[in-house]
């Protein structure tokens, strides 16, 4: 675990705006050397489903025909939000706290199914005692906030890992994720806002107001996807949006957790929508408006198990379908190799 | 693997019918116990979503209130149907023994999913060179074939397991398993039949009218689900049959595949609606049938990757699910470990 500090690199909105004019296209001679591998094995064509697309766009943004996922690298960014004093939240923003302890010593979720999948898990603390600004009131973030929380998550991203699965936690956050979304993508506030961690009804009632508010309040400001990530998002969900660019820099493949994480690459997608090819979004979240934002965004989730946890835990889970991938595209017999007969005429 | 001989155990289907009789239900306290301390993890409540459900029923079935998936067994049972003479497949009927051939050598997807799995795979052979009758002509098998056939299965059926994941291979029974459910639930054959291992246009037309001509053929005769099974079944679809009953028996949870496994356990089902409940469904299998099959069961697949393989391959990639569910619930610290606060009054 590691905290933002001072040595972050600087950077500003400008210079990671810049980033968007550079992003690597897919291996497409990989891909399709995977794709005809795929094609003589010892199966009905199409018949492992969605698991064959899955090896092939591996094999693209690693770069292999063999794509492999040996080293998996999970990384949970942990922020606060000032929008938490609305009383948005089932939970004390204390919490945020106290689950990034529990992550360090291995109780969470996220633990178990990072050990399970045989991944590297990485937790970021993003200055829990500095939360942004209540966005009920200003702007969560000034320039240089969110250029260095961006900054951070980029720095995140190291060499040498197969896939990242990234993750968040931080109390209140699905308000920041309703309301970047109720920014991009318009619609009623309702529309976006569901009941998180469990708000009751009159919580919820209240979120949704903060929601519809905060995107009024900050229309005029809101002047591109990063205005609006600076405007509604969270130090976390800025985080992410900068692993997002980093990793598809790198051309290293991302599986992509629930709604708040979602929302974080929904901001790249918004400044261009080629910019999410080298993500995957592992599930479907419990939280209504994932279902909606996926349909922007036009991703399918490869698992639907009613999660709503966060912390990177659905897409920690999504690995292993990439780890199958992997294991049978490389793993199988040809028709030839097993002297299987072919199709008939 | 094995071979189906006379050394298998005499059994009438009267006798494998007064089974039903006798089936277990689950351990209602070790489910109460797992859903116990669930209730007091590092989550909001629900928040794994069906990862929660199954951890607790894993409990119900395995009578531990910490279930486990440590050695898990996957069964693929293999047979040939005279029906194939109707060139109702994409593929010769010797494909069946060349897969298993292919399975023994460890070439298939199922042997690559079983390794990733962790999870030890037997394959059994029914018989390959006596296949089933074509069913267009006169049943599929008598009670004497069909009752041996199912108590192979049972015979396959070990204690020691935490759970079994079963599937078949035969080239072929698709068609059967069409006649199966149009036999046990009506509707129209096209409501049933589907590509399989991928048939064009005008060999579909012909497995659809095989389909419904051979419902009709054999109304009279099928005057219970066994002899459904008898007359348009296949040794490796009684084979599973048997081998649910087997694990029900036992108590050991099962995995079932695709649809063709699925319509084995319907035959179980529609004797006695409770004896599938030790059963899980691991996905949604492309073939069209299967949406429809499980709807009479009243059974939510795990997963929806638009798999059509059968060899088990969706029941053993659902078993990382149980594994994920398994980990979370025996790992995970409590809110009082953690020194996590509680939901806001």
């Amino acid at each position: 675990m590691s905290e933002a500090d001072d040595d972050a690199p600087v950077a500003t909105l400008d210079e990671i705006r810049a980033l968007l004019a550079e992003l690597p296209g897919p291996d497409l001679e990989a891909g399709a050397a995977a794709a005809a591998r795929q094609a003589g094995l010892t199966k009905p064509p199409g018949a492992l489903g969605r698991l064959e697309a899955l090896a092939e766009w591996l094999a693209t943004w690693q770069g292999r025909a063999a794509p492999r996922l040996e080293r998996p690298h999970v990384a949970v960014f942990a922020g606060n939000h000032g929008v938490a004093a609305q009383g948005v939240s089932a939970y004390p923003a204390e919490v945020t706290a106290q689950m990034l302890r529990n992550f360090i010593d291995g109780g969470a979720a996220v633990n178990q199914l990072s050990a399970l999948a045989d991944a590297e898990l990485s937790v970021y603390e993003m200055a829990l005692e500095q939360p942004t600004h209540d966005f009920t009131e200003t702007p969560a973030m000034d320039d240089e906030d969110c250029a260095r929380a961006m900054a951070y998550g980029m720095m995140a991203v190291q060499e040498g890992f197969d896939l990242y699965a990234l993750g968040e936690m931080g109390i209140a956050n699905t308000t920041s994720t309703a309301a970047i979304c109720h920014a991009l993508y318009g619609g009623e506030p309702q529309d976006w806002t569901g009941r998180g961690t469990g708000v009751d009804d009159a919580t919820l009632a209240r979120k949704t107001a903060v929601v519809g508010e905060a995107v009024a309040r900050h229309r005029a400001a809101m002047t591109d996807p990063f205005q609006v990530l600076r405007c509604l998002g969270g130090l976390e969900i800025a985080a992410i949006a900068g692993a997002i660019l980093a990793t598809r820099l790198a051309r290293t493949p991302v599986m992509l957790d629930g709604y708040a994480c979602t929302a974080a690459a929904a901001v790249i997608h918004a400044a261009d929508p080629q910019a999410l090819d080298h993500c995957q979004v592992a599930h479907l979240s419990a939280e209504p408006g994932h279902r909606r934002l996926l349909e922007r965004l036009d991703k399918r989730p490869l698992l639907d198990l009613e999660m709503r946890l966060g912390e990177a835990s659905g897409a920690v889970l999504a690995i292993q379908l990439l780890k199958a991938a992997c294991a049978c595209l490389n793993g199988m017999a040809t028709f030839e190799e097993a002297g299987v007969s072919g199709r008939l005429a």
